[in-house]
Parts: structure tokens; C-alpha cells; sequence
């Protein structure tokens, strides 16, 4: 068989990459547009993106000498076209997979990923520091971060921008330009970001404008006296005519993300430089593959596909799908309730409510703190913001949950999707701390829906039962098992089972689908057991504590981290009866959650039903 | 005796102020100066802030109508002008005192108060929720959000600026810029304003290049057509120059904060514009108070202090002096040692270092977020990083302590200042949620000294003990009581006190000391005690678990939350060991402390000796 990837194949590190020729090199981009198909469709993964910077990856490993020259992805979903660059093109069939590349740059993987991410907006912050720590430490190689459009929507980018804008030493910001961040509510940047787009002459300009006032003598009189007057400052204005010049940043674009010989002219100048650089190139998502150019949204994180027609080979409905309808019910009978986003529309199940109820719904770009911030200036006026955000995402407004909504006592509603494992992005995107942060916030409530109709009931709790910050969570993808005996769910919380058995399993969220597994193979063996499902977990119902007390061995199971958790504050409540029992809180011990599916990452944490008999087991 | 405040004391509401003639408010101004210097000077609080932001606040409550129209101050320490002019005159004298007025604007203080604030960089976010709240219901009043130079660093205030930028609907920010962030360390929007700041012509410059372009016929030909083909874009760039204007504002200024005229004007013409305004005002922090102008670094939050030579009238030495001495000690013998400060240098004692050590010292401005990130770039490549940062700011960066120190295991130090109960600033910085952040994020070390070797203790374990994430949190002011018989104490766990006894005290941090106070009573009245005292809280040794087991009643104190406390957890270890025995955790439940001093709160929430007492023996 002849071999598809004739070029990519042969590429062992960057070194490799700098011996092609010109049009050896665009056979290789080629290839490598193929090969991430290929690999997407059977992994799923980051497609659109991945497509749009084969190019500039390409470019970046011919210009700078990696690992010497450090490279920093925003993001990092990006990265897989310089995995296969950089020693790992042998692996990349491994992408996502367990015990294989994952799907983000990974310190431990290679020399080659000089910094972590998942979440977005960090680039410039972390190669910054890394460009001081070579500083001090008398290396003089260059830094670069890459950063797509909307992550420079995130207030941390702009931190980072501005603090590396007086640096002087080899820095380089590539902002990668694919235009996602483009809609009527993404605010300014994208705005201006499409005007400079639409100046390809943006550099010719700035060049007549210097010679125009290096000239000023051939110029008119009133002319002359005006311009000489203000030589400086006009010239000071047009230099500082953009966000970037404004930050201390030498602006150099716009730039063909697609044009291998700009992007190398482009790279070169910015070398030269001795102030920091901004690169403005502008790429296409999806770049090389039809449907992915057309549909970019749907193609950014994507399951396995069909290669031909580029349909999803699953399409299952899910809590996101199942949240974005209810709020679009309740939003026809509530003119007070809004729904926000921080850039996540469709991934969070709020297209719809996008296109129905336009002047209700603020997508607010990357930015989660403004999002809470933002929600709760409409709180203090009445409205009911639903903020509809990943677990992993809500990290980013700890101190505005604290600050700005709790203690005010604002109404507003968290729905925390992608709660508690969410498989193959890994350690960075798992939901598994908002369990413990929002548990610590002081008047906060808290709800776990294990199932559809839950939802519902806690996003109508959310909206009309409670007055102050309250969470709606639930988990990646959709309903597990549900025993034909488990019909209707409280709002607080459900004995399933008998009172006073042996065993009490308490767990909230999804767990419970594998608890009722559990308990019947448990039953066949003769051990009685109950289940306490909670449904709100915090405040914890003390009528459900009561019940747990009743029983001999208590298991609580926690798809969270132990320290924090719920499984601790209701451990303190149980011993507070008085009461003796065995305790035993089974979550995640203070680690990280490595890729692979939820599945695997269940069974090998002892989650799924398998893992909760042998927890149980190990102490009957 | 003679009124001082003649004026002042006549207004009741901002209605009073808009029939005051010029001169008599002028007048005013001088009195608001005076009470200004009079309340803080005895009650201690944000001095230099107020001073500058006199006229300002007069201008602004002139010009808008509030309540109807909304005004939003960022950080909200500079709002006792505010508070004088809208009918709390009268209780100024209270302000930060146990039930007084609160150092910072709270909705349930006043309706002209329209959203709390205490950290920094929020207005913008919160005044443009109010804004589309008000849009939402067809009101059409004005919304303001006023922010000093220093917030404009945080990535909040740019995630706003950009969301709002685009808005039409009577939205206003002002700019009150003090040159408070102006130093070589915060970057470059510092170092653009003060370029702005002596540009007074800007907006004559720009009127000027206005009619140059209308004018093009008038000058010669090689110009001509240039300025021909590139009008509009000239035009473009000429307008997009700032910051603002590139993120959709119309910009104003700058325009001198001590004029009430040009102060008018200005406001005027905001009012008038039909896109954002952004109205850059210049002020003087301390303004007409000589000491205050000359330090004002000294005079931003200062305690009690001699009027007539604006010194304090106390100064001992506290736990950051002690930190920023020992950072000092340590990095003259380790070259990697670096300091980084969120705009804290003098508060968090890193001045000594600032100074002596400048390469290795990264003031980022009010940037958490950043600075962690940052931290963990250097941290990458191996320097060793001590943030020192207030325990209530550090809740800004718990997403980048995950997914950018922890998760790679980079070796950063946190140290915590001012954790615990902070006193007079109140709910929005009491330092109560470091514990039960820093306790859920995996692989974290966390100390919490009582006294100053164990701090130095703390910090040389931290940077040689350890190799990932780690926390040193000690309490605002200096050491409290240590009994004769405490002589060293170790990095992990001591036992002050006999083994088996039959209550054992568990705590950490200054708790110790009231708890050591408390012993000596209980024993005096012939009740066994022993204490365990936790240095490192993170991860418990489970020795001292084992210590505090053999014990009948085991208390475990905890300035900081209940819920996801480190006595949970210590509890869930205790329950693990089998024994029986009584286990209550007195701490913080699930609120918020409001404003009083350190001894008033803690009293009040039972945490001083004479608390311990009383909660111990309600379950003797």
C-alpha cells in the first residue's frame, strides 16, 4: 500500500521540517490536513481548528528552533499539527485516547510543549514568565505564545498583554485570527478585529503616513505649521492606533494564515524587532475540509464523524439539549429570565434560545468572570440571569460568585454543565471542583440532577424557590439507567429502598444510575441496602441525614474531589446525631483526572457499580 | 461653637447640592476635605482616595440624578464623599465601626448605593448589567461606573470595557486616574495614560486633524493624494487611538478632576453621546492634605493618625514586615528566588525587596490572575516564585492555581496575608475562604503559622520542602499570646499539653493563642486539655490525628469556613481511625462577617478564648 503520508512521515522533529523545499513543504500541509481528518473522525476532537494553523504551525517550526525557542499554545486544542511536527506524528492516532497523546500540550509528553493549557486565555501571561525566567537566567532565545481571537476576549490575555508590553527581550504574540468570536455580542474587539481585517493596506498605510511626515517641508503652509506642531503627537497617534500598539506591542498584520512565504517574511521582521511583537494572521477554520469551512461551530470539539459528508456518527440528546429547551419554556412565560454565556451558545445548549430571545441572551466571549459580574448587575435590578457554563470554566468566577453575587445576595442561577468527569479533554477540563467551591459560599444552594425531568424540576426550583446564588449540575452527555421502580424525584432528596438496611449508599448527580445497579447485585447476595439520592446537596436536608443514620454502614460516593465535597459536610451532620455507624466517603482523593473516556475513568476510579460493590465489599 | 460644616451639614440628599451656588460649592469641597481628614484620622480607612475624588463625586452628583440614574464605584473605598452627599452625613462619623457605615457602598445601606464593591475592576461589568436590567425595562436613565487607573489593570475591567463597548444606551465610564499604578512594573496602559496625561491637547490635536481632513484641497499635491486614497483609514486610525476608542468608546479627556467646570462640561457632554463615553479624568490623590499628597501609598488604607503630622499613631510590626524580611534574607542567598505582588508592595511588606532586589521583583498591577500564571511560567523553568497576595484576592485566581500550577505540580510559593477575620473593611475582604479553596486543590501544601519563626519556618520548608503548590497563610497585624512553655514549635503538628486528656483543642494559625488562654482556664478549673496545634494543615499528619483520637471531646476551632474547612476533613480522618468519641468543628457557618474589628468578630463569632470556653462547656 502506498503511503498517504509520504512527507509527515518522514518528519522526526522541526529539524526535519527545515531541509524541504518550498513546494515539498506544501505537500506536507496537505498531508497533514489529511491525516488530522482522518484521525478526528475516528477520535473525535478539535477539527476546525487544527485545520486553520497548519499552515502557521508549519512556519513557526521553520522559523524558531524548538525547544531552544519556547512556544506557548493558548488553549492548546490547537496543538495536534505541532505534535505530529515535533516527534509525535508515530502517536497521533493515540489523540485522546487512554494511555495515548492527549488532546492538549502536555509538559510531561515532550520538550517540545513548553507549557500546559485546556482553559483559554494564559498564553501570554505563561510565556512571559517564561521569557523572564530565561532573562534572569541569561538566555537570550525567543518566547512566542499563539492566541486565537477569542481567547484575547479573556480578561487574563489582556493582563498578560499588558504586563509583557514593556518587556524588550525576544517576545513574540501571534494572534491566530479565525474570526470565531465574531457576533453582535462579542463586544468590541471582534468588532475591530474585523475592520483591521478589512485594511490588508494597514502596514502600507503606516509607511506613507511616516514618510508623509518625514516629508512635511514639501506640504502647504497652514498645512506645514499644523503638522509640525503636532509632528510628534500625530505621529504617536498613529502609532498607538490599535489595542496592541496601545499595549506596547510593534502591530504587524493583517497576515495570509495561509501564505507560507508571508508567514515566514511576517515571523522574520517580528525576530528582528527589539520591542515585543503582535502577529495579526488570519486564518480560516476549517481550512482544506468542506464542512468544517462551512461549519466551523459544530466542527471546533467534535465526537467521531463520517469522513464523506462530515455527519456525526452519534447524536444523542443530552442534558445540554434538554437544559436549552427548558429555559427556552420558561423564558416565554418569564420576560425576567436572561440566559448568558461566555462563549459556549452551542456546546451549553443555548442556540435556540440565541435565535428566540436575542435581546434576553448575552454571549459575553471568554470571559467568566464578567459573565457572574455581569449577571449580577442584572440580579440587582430584578432580572434572573441563567449563566450556563462548563464546571471546569466556573473555576474562573470563584471570587465574583463570592464578591459580587453571594454577598449581595443576589438572585442568580449557575447551570454547571459538564459536571464531574468529562473523559477525553482531560485533567484541565474536568468538572470535579465545583462541588467544593460552591460549597463553600455561604448562602448558597446547590442542585444534582441525575435525570431529565430533575433538570427541569431544579432549574423551576432554581428560578422561583430560592433568593440568593443557587447551581443547577449535571453532568456531559445524557440519562443513565433508571429503575422502572424509581418514578418521580423530590426536589431535596429520595430514599430508594427500604429504611434501616445494612447499607446506605448516599450520592447525588448521575452516581445514582450506578448506585441502583449496585444495590440490586448487592440484593442477590442478600445484603439489604438503601439509597439516599440527593437531589439538592446543599443545604443538605438533615430528614436525609436522619435516614442515612438509621442504617449500619453508610457509603457516600462522590464524583468530585473528596476534600470539600459534600460526602465531608455530610459526614459532620451524621455524627452530630450521635449515632454509631460505619463511614466511608468514596470520591476522588486529592488528583487529577487524566484522558480517557468517562467509562474507563469511572471504572478506574471506583465510581460505576462495579467500583462502588468492591468499595463496599472491601469493609462488609 | 461655631459649625465647621456650615454646607456640608445641609445636605440631605443630592437634590441639596444642585441649588448651591458656585462659590458656596466650592466651599463644600473644602468641608468635605476637612470631615474627610476628621473621620479617618480617628477611625482609621481609605484617606488619599477621598481627597482626590471630591470634586469629582460633587460634579457627578450634580449632573445625574440618582437613584434614578446609577452610580457604580469600583473597589468602592474612595465612595465616602458619596456617602456624605447622599444623606449619610450624619453617620459619618460611624463609618467602618461596628454597626456604622460600611468603608464601602452596600445596597442595604442606602438606595443611592446601587452595588457593593470591595475588590477591584468590577464596576464596569456590574454598572453595564444595571444598564441593559434598565434597557430590559424601558427605562432610560443614566448608568455611570466610576474606576481608578489602578482597576483599569484587571482583566475584569477590559472584559467589561469590551462587552459594554458596543452598547448605545446612556452608559457612561469614568476614569479617575490618580497615577496610582504608575511604576516600571505594572506595564503598559500605565505608561500610556501618563503619555495621555501630558497630552492636554488631545482633543484639540484631534479637532485639529479633523479639519486638516476636511481641508485636503488645501495643501500640495504629493499630499493630496495620498491623504485622498487613505481618508477614511486616516480617519479610522486618527479616532482608534486609545484603548478606549479601540474598544468602542468615545474618549474624553483628559479633563482636570479639581475643575467643577471643566468637571461639567465634560459630563455634559457624556450625557449627550449616543455610543459609550469613556471620560478620563485626572485627579490628585490626597488632594489638600499635605501629608497625604506627598505619601499617598501611606494614606490609601491607613489606621489612626496624628493630624497635624499625618503620622500613625501605631506601628508595630505584623506578620507581612516579618515575610518581607525573610523573602529578603532568602534571596540573598538563592538567585531564584523571585517576589511577585498584585499592587501590593507596601501592604503585603515586599518594599525592601522591591528595592533590593528590582530584576527579581514583579509588581503585575491588580492582576491575580496573571500573577499565578505568570508564577507558573517562571516556575517552569525553574526559578521559585513567592506571590504575596491578600487571602481575599488570592479567590481571583483559583482557576489558574488549578489549571496552571497545580496540575503541572510547579513549585510556586503562595504567601497569604491577611487570612482569617480582617476586621473593619468587612464582608468583602475578610480572608475566610483561602483554607477551603487552597484544601480541595490536589497536591497542595498549606501552612498557617501562629507566630513569626513558624512563619520564617513555614516559608524555608516551603521553597526546600516541597516541589508543587504550596501556601503559607498568617493573619493580618502580629503575634498574639504565646504561653512561656511553647518554646519551638515544628513544621507539622505540635502537642501543647498531656497526652489523653479529656478534651482536646484542634486548631491552627493565631487561634492557638486564644486557645492556650482557654486551656489555662478550663485547667484551673480542673478540666484536662491538651492542644493539638496544626502548622500544616495540608496534608493532615495523621499522627496528630492519632493524638487527638485518644481524647474524650475533641473541639477543632477554625478561623474560616465550616464548609470544605480543613476540620471536615480532619474530622473524616478521625471517624476513619474507629474510636469513638465526641467531635464538634466551631467555626465559620455559612455566612459572611461584616465590618467590626478583629476582636469584635472574633468574639462575636466565639472564636477568641472566652468563645472557646463557651462553646466547649455547652457540651460538658
Amino acid at each position: 500500500m502506498e503511503n498517504k503520508y509520504r512527507i509527515l512521515s518522514t518528519i522526526k522533529s522541526p529539524k526535519d521540517l527545515k531541509k524541504l523545499s518550498d513546494s515539498e513543504t506544501k505537500e506536507l500541509c496537505e498531508e497533514i490536513r489529511e491525516k488530522l481528518i482522518e484521525v478526528v473522525s475516528v477520535n473525535g476532537g478539535h477539527l476546525a481548528s487544527n485545520l486553520g494553523i497548519v499552515e502557521l504551525t508549519v512556519a513557526l517550526h521553520k522559523s524558531f528552533n524548538c525547544p531552544k525557542d519556547s512556544i506557548v499554545w493558548d488553549v492548546g486544542h490547537q496543538s495536534y499539527v505541532h505534535k505530529m511536527l515535533t516527534g509525535r506524528y508515530d502517536k497521533i492516532d493515540t489523540i485522546r485516547k487512554k494511555d495515548g497523546l492527549a488532546g492538549f500540550p502536555k509538559r510531561s509528553e515532550s520538550e517540545y510543549d513548553d507549557f500546559n493549557a485546556g482553559h483559554s486565555s494564559t498564553s501570554i501571561s505563561a510565556a512571559y514568565g517564561i521569557a523572564r525566567a530565561k532573562q534572569l537566567k541569561g538566555d537570550n532565545s525567543y518566547t512566542v505564545a499563539i492566541i486565537g481571537d477569542g481567547s484575547m476576549t479573556g480578561g487574563l490575555a489582556y493582563e498578560g498583554l499588558n504586563n509583557a508590553g514593556r518587556f524588550k527581550k525576544n517576545f513574540i504574540v501571534i494572534l491566530n485570527d479565525n474570526k470565531m468570536s465574531i457576533s453582535n455580542n462579542v463586544g468590541a474587539i471582534a468588532m475591530n478585529l474585523s475592520h483591521m481585517r478589512l485594511k490588508p493596506t494597514y502596514l502600507r498605510v503606516k509607511r506613507h503616513t511616516e514618510r508623509i511626515l518625514s516629508h512635511i517641508p514639501l506640504v502647504g503652509n497652514f498645512f506645514k505649521k499644523v503638522l509640525r506642531r503636532s509632528k510628534s503627537k500625530l505621529k504617536n497617534l498613529i502609532y498607538k492606533n490599535t489595542l496592541f500598539d496601545f499595549l506596547g506591542y510593534t502591530y504587524l498584520g493583517p497576515i495570509d494564515g495561509h501564505d507560507l512565504d508571508e508567514l515566514s517574511n511576517a515571523l522574520l521582521v517580528a525576530k528582528k524587532n527589539n520591542t515585543p511583537v503582535l502577529v495579526h494572521v488570519v486564518t480560516k477554520k476549517g481550512k482544506g475540509y468542506e464542512p468544517a469551512e462551512t461549519r466551523p461551530k459544530e466542527f471546533h470539539g467534535i465526537g467521531k464523524f463520517d469522513v464523506d459528508t462530515g455527519e456525526p456518527l452519534s447524536s444523542k440528546k443530552g442534558f445540554s439539549y434538554i437544559f436549552g429547551k427548558q429555559l427556552c419554556d420558561m423564558a416565554k412565560r418569564d420576560k425576567k429570565i436572561c440566559a448568558i454565556t461566555a462563549a459556549m451558545t452551542l456546546g451549553t445548549g443555548l442556540s435556540e434560545f440565541s435565535r428566540n430571545y436575542k435581546p434576553r441572551f448575552f454571549d459575553v466571549g471568554i470571559a467568566e468572570e464578567h459573565a457572574v459580574t455581569f449577571a449580577s448587575g442584572l440580579a440587582s435590578k430584578g432580572i434572573i440571569p441563567f449563566f450556563a457554563v462548563y464546571s471546569t470554566f466556573l473555576q474562573r468566577s470563584f471570587d465574583q460568585l463570592i464578591h459580587d453575587a453571594a454577598i449581595q445576595k443576589l438572585h442568580i442561577v449557575l447551570c454547571v454543565d459538564r459536571a464531574g468527569i468529562v473523559g477525553d479533554d482531560g485533567e484541565t477540563h474536568q468538572g470535579i471542583f465545583d462541588v467544593s467551591m460552591l460549597n463553600t459560599i455561604p448562602d448558597t444552594t446547590i442542585f444534582s440532577p441525575c435525570y431529565f425531568d430533575e433538570l427541569r424540576q431544579s432549574m423551576n426550583a432554581a428560578a422561583y424557590m430560592c433568593d440568593s446564588l443557587v447551581a443547577v449540575r449535571y453532568p456531559r452527555g445524557g440519562e443513565l439507567y433508571r429503575p422502572d421502580n424509581f418514578e418521580k424525584s423530590s426536589i431535596n432528596f429520595d430514599l430508594f429502598g427500604e429504611e434501616k438496611t445494612k447499607i446506605s449508599i448516599v450520592t447525588y448527580g448521575r452516581l445514582f444510575s450506578y448506585a441502583c445497579k449496585a444495590k440490586e447485585k448487592l440484593e442477590s447476595e442478600g445484603i439489604s441496602v438503601n439509597i439516599i439520592k440527593l437531589c439538592r446537596i446543599k443545604p443538605i436536608d438533615c430528614k436525609a441525614v436522619k435516614l442515612a443514620s438509621d442504617c449500619e454502614m453508610i457509603f457516600f460516593f462522590e464524583e468530585s474531589l473528596v476534600a470539600g465535597g459534600i460526602g465531608e459536610s455530610f459526614g459532620y451532620e451524621l455524627k452530630k446525631t450521635g449515632k454509631s455507624f460505619f463511614y466511608k466517603i468514596h470520591g476522588i482523593k486529592d488528583t487529577f483526572v487524566r484522558h480517557e473516556t468517562v467509562e474507563e475513568a469511572l471504572n478506574e476510579l471506583k465510581l460505576d457499580d462495579e467500583g462502588m460493590i468492591k468499595v463496599i465489599k472491601e469493609y462488609l
